[in-house]
């Protein structure tokens, strides 16, 4: 399947300027993408990586500057299925990705923390996008207004995309790829409390 | 399946101070309850609540004041499966739920946000719990030195236990029965800001 994958690399990550200074944050950005992207491979996608500014990986690259929905849409709109996967699922696993590839309906959504729509499969030209604010509603709305399925997919490993400090400990507990090693060298480690763990960074 | 909803009724979700004082906390609490064990019996499952104080619910109820772990410990050990599901998973579905039954393994863990195990199925009376800090480290850990499979179930419905505020955008996005009614009776409505979604209180 073919597999857009959105990168915003001019500044990424501004939530977690409080662990890192910019330059950091485009490195661990590009690593997540890097993850992503072997993820979907594994998963026997055929990825394409559309970017605000060029960025080197293993996979094309289209740079285009516009905002995210009016890149998505102009993937969309064949009559081939199409994925559109964020860039920063530093938890995505093959599984995982096939689980969403396979999964049957018209549109295929899995939720995002926070109610952003992490990754879909579309299925049907009718549908659009639209990720401004809680989008995943409006993704619902919009397939249900043109009468298409909207099937969600329940996944944990596709919900967390690392945008927050606290999405930061998912990738220490759970990651695997060069997102976790990254976090490692940086000097990023876990710290238990009372409630839910924290991810703290010992400056060196 | 054997079921455990362990559920701490004295003084629950504190972390939700912000929101609601300590009758209201206590009453949403029992909402998700009830929610949990709706989905339960709707998956097949056969559950008992053990709880640290007497709550009125549609399932047998055990009072039993010990921590977390200890109270567990108690209810594996036996030669037939049991699972064990926390009481706040406003978002679990009988879907999510039969997923989890039905997976293979010796034990199977469902982590939740920031390292907890929301819920597990143990098979083998090798396995003991501790739910103290990162707790599904922890299980990995015990499992691996038992000589026990360890299957993790990739389920956001599931990883989502109710706690922090972060946690009610989640229920009014995606949940549908007691705990959803509540939020919304008491006037919790989302926010739509830059970033995530956020909850918000009108107070009447």
């Amino acid at each position: 399947m073919r597999v857009v994958v959105p990168f915003g690399g001019r500044s990424p990550k501004t939530r977690l300027a409080s662990f890192f200074d910019a330059d950091e944050r485009r490195d661990f950005a590009i690593s997540m993408l890097r993850d992503v992207l072997d993820a979907i491979v594994d998963a026997g996608g055929d990825p394409t990586v559309v970017a605000d500014a060029p960025v080197e990986v293993e996979a094309p690259v289209t740079v285009d500057d516009r905002p995210l929905s009016a890149v998505v849409e102009d993937e969309l709109g064949s009559d081939d299925p199409v994925a559109v996967v964020m860039a920063d699922l530093a938890l995505a696993t093959p599984a995982a990705l096939t689980r969403l590839f396979e999964t049957d309906g018209d549109v295929v959504a899995v939720p995002g923390l926070g109610g952003g729509t992490n990754a879909l499969v579309v299925r049907q030209p009718e549908f659009s996008v639209d990720y401004h604010g809680a989008s995943i509603l409006d993704h619902r709305r919009i397939a249900r207004d043109a009468g298409l399925s909207f099937v969600e997919l329940d996944s944990m490993r596709l919900a967390i995309d690392v945008d927050e400090p606290t999405d930061i400990v998912e990738v220490l507990l759970h990651g695997a790829g060069r997102s976790r090693a990254w976090l490692s060298d940086a000097g990023v480690t876990l710290e238990c409390g009372s409630g839910r763990v924290e991810a703290v960074r010992r400056r060196r």
